[in-house]
């Protein structure tokens, strides 16, 4: 593993989707002065979905923006702050601009693993100013190595100085991390990183495994507090690199520490799998889906895992919530035909 | 892998552990039919540490084990009843010859990885019966690959059809796992198994890299239900099984709802890491330990995360429970000279 290891802490972005994007100013300080005694080089801090996105539609945050990025910063001294941007919910004028002036001193730009273009303005303008600027392949797993490979240079050409896979469905196997980073280590210029999600109980292994294939940021959180079945937890990555005794600026104890530290302030439930989280995993649907998919197999009546396998097969993403209304409405009608419950999608 | 594999639930024995081994003969009952339903190969049932454990020492049973024996056998039909027999809790007349009366298909003896001559009068006894028999290695990452070669085949000669790798202290690396079953498969003629924990956050990786290197046995539990920071969840080997394409009888949504099952029914607390699990895990240390280490630590104002590394370089097993007091002793002796808590190590 390399020398030049950079844990992102994003227990104060993911985590806030564990939470109805609920953390206040308090537990960002708190957690934020942890993380830095933990020794973890990023603390990315901010609505789950990133700059922006306070709204009825992903849900309201307790706190603006700056007042997030405010008490972050106030509590970090080695430790970089960070932020999420998606366009779509982050604008640069709006969003960005003011960002930079509360002193974030990273800014992650994400996008579907398909459509790295929608990054070019923000990631060029970014650069322009001499800000340091990431990108983000979300939903990585859905597309090849080859694919990966094509987008993640697209960002590099922009000016992203790193280039982060994102499992934001749970659904890597280790074989598939080091397929897929060890392609972007080989093709790329630039810094390779992982984000795991915990649906398959893979997120440890497959942080450690993308490490070993070349990556040089891994994401964290405490507890693994965050989206669905959760991260990757800080404490446990800092665990097997002490096991492994790996060089990194991370310290044992402050890991584990911070950790227990967010569970006493804010996490309230530690995130665990069942059966809905696994499926979505197997299905490798965006953990996002699990919510609407548990109310729709309740009103339908029909298994929310078989739901998620044919979301799974049909690859849907993002926006395509409708589907699974029409997908739970034909599972009902195959389990007893003329029985369908009234009303028909028009109603829906 | 294997197209016979074979997975051991063992919920209802390593899971009992949890709950102060106060599972009910319904407890027992819901959970059997459930497994069963799932195609898991063998159900193992009785108190944490097996047959004729039931005692003031580790705990007192709800029930005993005749009645525990009988209430999974009657919702078993496919699967196969196991019992957990240690020398020393187990006799032959007492435990064993009432056990096989109740139905018990198999049982596995289990000793200290470096003890398996104490299993010798057991295994060759029930052999001699014509029960199935396998041995049990405990605390195995203790001994090198050589050693739990050489107590292997000591169980192999004595008549046991399989040997299992109990990670007893969740301090396995999927390396480590490779390097030991590996060894094992390639010098024993019988079955070899892996029995995992959490304590690292690898047991489901750890799980799939034992069968990878020829292992044919796997242990699991639902929800990871059991000892310290908990097992390899039968759900999650069953998805990674399923991801895997694996020939296997367990079927994917029967894993599903067992574990679902359980957790609505006795699965208080779904198994989690803390610090102190974590660090248990690093140091090698038996989980059984945890309890102790953390009423010492408070006793005398020290981290349990030092006592528990500090006892993991003194590599101590079950029964030197002393050691925590002394070493916690000389902490807080080091840490404010002069200040040590009033008494002695005689008075303790």
């Amino acid at each position: 593993m390399s020398g030049t290891l950079q844990i992102c802490d994003t227990t104060l972005r993911d985590g806030n989707h564990a939470v109805g994007h609920q953390l206040g100013a308090e537990d960002i300080s708190v957690y934020a002065r942890a993380a830095e005694s933990a020794g973890v080089d990023v603390v990315e801090v901010g609505h789950g979905n990133g700059l922006g996105a306070s709204s009825i539609q992903v849900g309201i945050a307790a706190i603006s923006d700056a007042e997030m990025l405010r008490a972050a910063k106030a509590e970090l001294r080695h430790s970089r702050l960070g932020v999420l941007s998606i366009p779509g919910f982050a604008s640069v004028e709006r969003d960005l601009k003011p960002a930079l002036d509360c002193g974030v001193d990273e800014v992650r730009v994400g996008a579907h693993c398909t459509e790295a273009d929608v990054t070019r303005q923000q990631i060029t303008m970014l650069r322009a100013m001499g800000v340091t600027v990431k990108g983000l392949l979300l939903m990585s797993h859905m597309a090849s190595a080859k694919k990966l490979v094509e987008q993640a240079q697209l960002m590099q050409d922009y000016g992203a100085e790193a280039v982060v896979l994102m499992d934001s469905a749970g659904a890597y196997t280790p074989q598939k991390v080091r397929e897929k980073v060890g392609e972007l280590v080989d093709k790329l210029d630039i810094a390779i990183g992982f984000h795991a999600h915990n649906n398959l109980g893979l997120s440890v292994i497959n942080s450690m495994t993308a490490m070993r294939a070349g990556a040089t940021i891994v994401d964290v959180t405490a507890r693994g507090f965050g989206a669905g079945a959760g991260n990757a937890p800080v404490e446990l990555v800092a665990a097997n690199l002490h096991v492994e005794q790996a060089r990194t600026r991370i310290r044992l104890f402050g890991a584990l520490d911070a950790a227990d530290t967010a569970e006493e302030r804010f996490v309230k439930h530690v995130p665990t799998n069942d059966s809905v989280t696994i499926a979505s995993g197997i299905a490798g649907v965006f953990s996002g889906f699990a919510a609407p998919v548990r109310r729709a197999a309740r009103r339908f009546g029909v298994d929310p895992r078989e739901i998620l396998l044919e979301l799974g097969e049909r690859r849907v993403v993002a926006g395509q919530e409708d589907t699974i209304i029409e997908v739970a409405m034909r599972l009902a009608a195959e389990r007893a035909p003329g029985d369908l419950p009234h009303g028909s999608a028009d109603h829906i």
